[in-house]
């Protein structure tokens, strides 16, 4: 692999190309900063994950794409045509996918702290599953189900108490966070017992999200046995079999060539190994299992194409070359100081010349966006191509500076559409009284 | 003072007011979450600034709200009434200025990066000046300028090299930064003399900004006496005598009851002196006095009223109080780990009674707004105002999650109105194809 996306090649005239497209023709065609996305690549993932578990679990299982990390219509219907369910984590996400066409039967409802105006939302268009956060979030699912004359299915959020070894923004899995209910104190055990007497909603299963950037099995191994523990327990206890597991998401993607991903099929198969095992063990049937992954669905298959700007080079300290986007597209350096690979859509595989800082265009110090990455001779007018953009960028992208969003470009086979069109300068005013 | 926002008071029922409004009320008619933000504390922050150059430099000087702090139509049109004049740093900024009716002539141009879409904009609409960053940019401004038989009025960004001890990521003074050229290094007296040739711009005077929330005078003066000096060089040299001396902002508030900013005043009044001592010393006329405050004209003046979900007390561990808004409304805690106090409009003055950590409503771990904060209870379905959020937080909102931006409700003698309406589900979709 040349690159730390799979889907990019260089084409004859010396160009980077993905899915059969020049980069440096659709920055032409659709101006920069553009968000760029190869949608075989999205679909090939899809197609990954749903295999994994045709082959090692004889298709008892549903994949979700979490969609949080790119939501847009095209993107759900996309997961429609690939056979995915989806899930979602707000109204407007909610809203996004149903105007989109998605079934609503195959979405599932996450969040720690839904409001009533997005339960009642959720449950007029029949969302598929809630999963339940805490005892507040059930009281009131509860009651307005009721009201409606409504059964809400429902799974809990577990904390199983694994620490995936991971960034500490984002790890989801322990005690102390301000997500689902506690396996080790009792807490799950007993909101399940008292869910189980309500009349309005239908327990069918436990979810737990242990992380993000994952890069190991074994976490997810031990969380599965957890979660697998206490669905015993509660068939012990309360003669409940819930009959869904859901593991979540946090699979790794590769950001930089140091980043070591697992194969997602593999996932698949180490998952069942355990929870054939353990059921066999526990004398439980075996459960459907569901997970979601995001991330590693989209990342990979996108990157944002900047035009590069003034190159500033104060000498014996640092060269920055500023682009023009930055944290507006892409707050994720400044937030969480993420790594990313970045090539020269002229020249992908030319020899490095200098050491620069990307920095973006946005009028905050902070506003960088890669520190100190190798690339062949950069000049103003360049394209600079940031790779694995396709999560957490798009969808997190904010008007800091009053600069227009982007817009999400969709190749395949050699053709270039638009998902998301460019923000203009009127659409800044939409809202302006 | 009470409370960290001076325009805040206890009214008659118990409930905290701004404006002469009940913010229980507000939150009421115009729903949560929502900034909201005191009109006359605004103003009343111009007139300071403004007073002060009155008062202490003859009147011989010119305000500007750094609007990248908060930018709407609303807030231009009372920065026209006030006599202020504004910097921008992108052509979104400026295309919403102008949309206000604000006068191109009182526009300042800032950016790192400056695109030949928005220099050639900004020359077509006549603005008064361009803080022009790097020689790129120069060579740029004066071939488009040129292009159009305009003369482009200009200063430069220098980088005095004043540090002045505030957050990594905010200081911009220093050599090691994106922004402007360098003093130390000669290179700022060589592109100015460099400029003084070229026949498209004309070099009216330099600029520099020393960082963001500084509680001090003592950097202000010596950056004041630094880029005296310059002018000073820049008069031997050329004998080109610079008219303008563009101070920037970076003064700080209080966001936590520990922040002791200066009084904005005395700003002008110690900078004043220093200016006067240096122009006698160097044989100088006084120069023409631009400052920058952004922060400080809206910061104080806003909160930001939430409602609150879900409380999850996990023994010995932490208490989570989730809100209705979270990152998408405010990334600056996520970003910077900056600190907020807040209060319950129900009970503004109530002794603390536990120490809650207030998270937002996103799928993400690191969504938290407020750590170890002591609060009156908190019960779900109460009222929470976060303080001092005027500045960075509706500028840098983002749709993560897909969630709907906040209002901006403007608040005046008792009366509420709406400067920026809510967005709703239907404008998350507007791009969309």
């Amino acid at each position: 692999m040349q690159f730390v996306m799979d889907c990019l090649t260089v084409n004859e005239n010396g160009n980077l190309s993905m899915a059969g497209c020049d980069l440096t023709e659709v920055a032409r065609q659709f101006g920069t900063p553009a968000y760029v996305m190869d949608e075989m690549q999205i679909r090939q993932n899809c197609r990954t994950y749903r295999k994994s578990i045709e082959e090692y679990y004889d298709g008892n299982g549903l994949v979700l794409y979490a969609s949080k990390a790119f939501s847009c219509k095209a993107i759900y219907r996309m997961m429609q045509e690939e056979g995915m369910g989806i899930d979602v984590v707000s109204g407007g996400e909610l809203y996004t996918a149903l105007q989109a066409g998605f079934p609503a039967e195959k979405i599932y409802f996450h969040g720690n702290n839904k409001t009533e105006a997005e339960l009642t939302l959720a449950l007029e268009y029949g969302v598929g599953r809630f999963v339940v956060d805490n005892r507040y979030e059930l009281d009131m699912l509860n009651r307005i189900a009721g009201e409606m004359g409504k059964i809400a299915k429902i799974l809990f959020r577990i904390k199983p108490g694994i620490d995936a070894h991971t960034h500490s923004f984002i790890q989801t899995g322990q005690i102390d966070s301000k997500f689902g209910v506690a396996l080790e104190t009792g807490e799950a055990e007993e909101i399940i017992g008292y869910a189980a007497k309500l009349s309005s909603v239908e327990v069918v299963g436990i979810h737990c999200h242990i992380g993000s950037q994952i890069f190991e099995l074994e976490p997810f191994q031990m969380a599965a046995k957890v979660m697998l523990k206490l669905m015993a327990t509660v068939k012990d206890a309360f003669g409940l079999e819930l009959k869904e597991l859901n593991l979540g998401g946090g699979f790794g993607i590769k950001y930089v060539k140091e980043d070591m991903p697992i194969d997602y099929d593999r996932y698949m198969e180490a998952v069942s190994q355990v929870v054939h095992q353990e059921c066999a063990r526990l004398g439980m049937n075996l459960p459907f299992i569901v997970i979601e992954p995001g991330r590693s669905i989209v990342a990979s298959a996108g990157l944002t194409l900047y035009t590069v700007g003034c190159v500033k080079e104060i000498p014996n300290v640092r060269t920055y070359v500023s682009v023009d986007g930055g944290m507006a597209d892409n707050p994720r350096h400044i937030m969480y100081g993420a790594e990313y690979e970045a090539v020269l859509p002229r020249n992908p595989l030319g020899e490095p010349e200098m050491t620069v800082t990307v920095a973006g265009k946005c009028c905050e110090s902070g506003d960088i966006l890669i520190r100190d990455i190798a690339l062949p001779k950069v000049e103003p007018g360049d394209l600079l191509a940031m790779l694995a953009t396709g999560a957490y960028h798009y969808s997190m992208a904010s008007n800091y500076n009053r600069i227009p969003r982007p817009p999400v470009v969709m190749l395949k086979d050699g053709k270039a559409s638009l998902a998301v069109r460019r923000e203009r300068y009127e659409d800044l005013l939409n809202c302006d009284l």
